[in-house]
């Protein structure tokens, strides 16, 4: 069986709590399925900062560029929040990887698991048989990169960041989107600003375009602002959402803070080649790290489409879903998802139940 | 007694039929208060262009220039969604009326009437005792207007939009802002997102400084993905947001939407001067115009904030927002807020239920 090489960097705050027990299911799949992954560990974030001078040493770089995929937990906290933000441990970090590995699709799914419905701040009747919308952000290019960006202090002080994007830009991530569509119930919703940005003109002309390779996807467009009230409205008229790399950083939060499964939903951030880099939706959760009661199911999800996309395990993929489903439904459940009547787990006990479902 | 000049434009889809009770309303309060309101109506949006070819022509503007205040209405429908981005209503009229008379703040409420805390979608728990959000956003400047926006087609199509703010303009609304929270309960957290922009992290900055001349207003930050995410979770942690021209557009939908109550809602822009526009947060809801039932509060609500910010009388526009109040304790409800038990009155009817109760 092939050996896949994977760079761990678990990070500041829970990461590493959380990374642990999806090594852990790794370890579990590796035996069931015959395969070896080779995992080696580096720092990332505040962590590297503290140990290296740098969100992002050259050594854990090289790493992540001789592995076939990177599994990341999550970065950041209070410790080096006063640091300007260009040195900070998430800027400093998953900007540069990003770019660096060319990772331009981002995969963030808003599922409501049907054993979850009372999370969501939601009404019942609004998410009533679960949610499940997945936003396809653009994730190189846009507003985050956009050259010239900068500052002038006379007369007086003036700061300016560009808004750009090519049209083979636009296809990549738009292809990305109508295939994962295809896939799911075959409708894509796409986000603009039309009526005011030039860049959404073309993004809005080029998906058109796309389109035409597609024709079993409904597709439609929707200008930004009322993106964000349907999302509150109804999520439910959503299948797949396509957006710029902004717009998918608002709309994809608001959309998994909607599910109230924040502590669930994993995301993957992919290059045209299969490397990725994978990485729960949530943060670091300063708040509660070191406890070991953080929810690990992000990460062990995350390390699902890891096996998924970048390793085309869809068997074994499919198998760590189902086996965190079955762990809900048998009511285990960590402090951030307890409600009456369930049990509570910690950190390690919910791996090992979702181990044991494996 | 003093005689205001308003501009009346009342656009498209609802927009005749709201405006007309909103001018009733302006009337029972002319008589009430021994005032005179000079009302001179002019086209606006789709049918300036069916009957000038142009959303706002020249006439419209000279009336709006010859004006202390202009009441807007809504513009755009189906007919009209085909034209070329900048020729459609709500861009070739808004944007440019925004710019020409330097309308830099705008101001929007979000709020729940404590009548209608049923019609959000959001689980009573988390609106309990309803909620009461202003949104100050930047109006004039950044990513709307900034310059360079255009486009290339060699070697391939490029389309790029320029976010620009200088620390005059993000002083001025930041003062804006302040100022309100000041009113209100002294809290206020400015969106920005610095850990990516530069204009963000200037926008931060001067807002801090801004800051130091009110000492009593207790000031945070919020990126705004995570703002996104915190209007859904627990959106009564927001008294006063302050926001950029995009993200202001964009949250305050959001916010809008949660209440429910988007039939309700006003808004204002507002000059430096005493000048300003009042409009709806909602759009023309081309679906149900002609029909008659289209909520009329908005409209009427947006009367009141003109009288309140350009004619600076407080006492009338606190009569009507208390009419508005009566009238729904009396459980009087047009179709967009009806539910079992309330008493269904068609446009013209709320109106007069109103203007009764004033
Ligand atoms: C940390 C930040 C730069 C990042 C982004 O804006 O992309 C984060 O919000 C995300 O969505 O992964
Ligand atoms: C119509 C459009 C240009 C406008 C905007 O984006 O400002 C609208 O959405 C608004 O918020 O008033």
């Amino acid at each position: 069986a092939a050996v896949k090489k994977i760079a761990v960097l678990p990070g500041d705050g829970i990461g590493p709590e959380v990374m642990d027990v999806a090594v852990k299911v790794l370890d579990k799949v590796a035996a069931k399925y015959g395969v070896s992954f080779e995992k080696e560990f580096a720092d990332v974030g505040g962590i590297a900062i503290d140990n290296h001078g740098t969100p992002l040493p050259e050594s854990t770089l090289s790493l992540c560029k001789a592995s076939d995929a990177i599994l990341f937990g999550s970065v950041g906290g209070p410790k080096w929040e006063s640091l300007p933000p260009e040195q900070q441990p998430e800027r400093g970090a998953l900007l540069p990887l990003r770019k660096i590995f060319g990772l331009y699709a981002n995969l963030r799914p808003a599922i409501i698991f049907p054993a979850l419905t009372g999370a969501s701040t939601l009404k019942e009747e609004c998410i009533s048989g679960g949610l499940d919308i997945l936003i396809v952000r653009e994730l190189t290019g846009g507003i985050y990169f956009g050259q010239p960006k900068g500052r002038e202090d006379k007369p007086e002080r003036k700061a300016f960041d560009t808004l750009v994007y090519s049209e083979s830009e636009i296809a990549r991530i738009a292809r990305v989107a109508f295939e994962a569509a295809m896939k799911r119930n075959k409708k894509l919703c796409s986000i603009d600003k039309a009526n005011v940005l030039t860049t959404s003109v073309l993004w809005r002309e080029v998906v058109l375009e796309v389109a035409k390779d597609y024709p079993q996807v409904e597709l439609s467009h929707m200008y930004v602002d009322n993106a964000a009230m349907q999302l509150v409205r109804n999520p439910k008229q959503f299948d797949v959402i396509l957006a710029d790399n902004m717009f998918g950083d608002i709309l994809s939060d608001e959309a998994a803070m909607l599910t109230g499964s924040l502590g669930m939903l994993p995301s993957a951030s992919i290059a045209e080649s299969a490397f990725g880099l994978y990485e729960p939706s949530g943060g670091s959760a300063p708040d509660i790290a070191g406890q070991g009661i953080a929810n690990p199911i992000a990460q062990i999800l995350s390390a699902a489409m890891m096996l998924k996309f970048s390793f085309g395990m869809i068997e074994a993929s499919d198998d760590i879903e189902a086996a965190v489903r079955k762990t809900l439904d048998q009511n285990f459940r960590t402090g951030d998802i307890f409600s009456e009547g369930m049990t509570r787990v910690n950190t390690v006990q919910m791996g090992e139940k979702i181990i044991a479902n494996l």
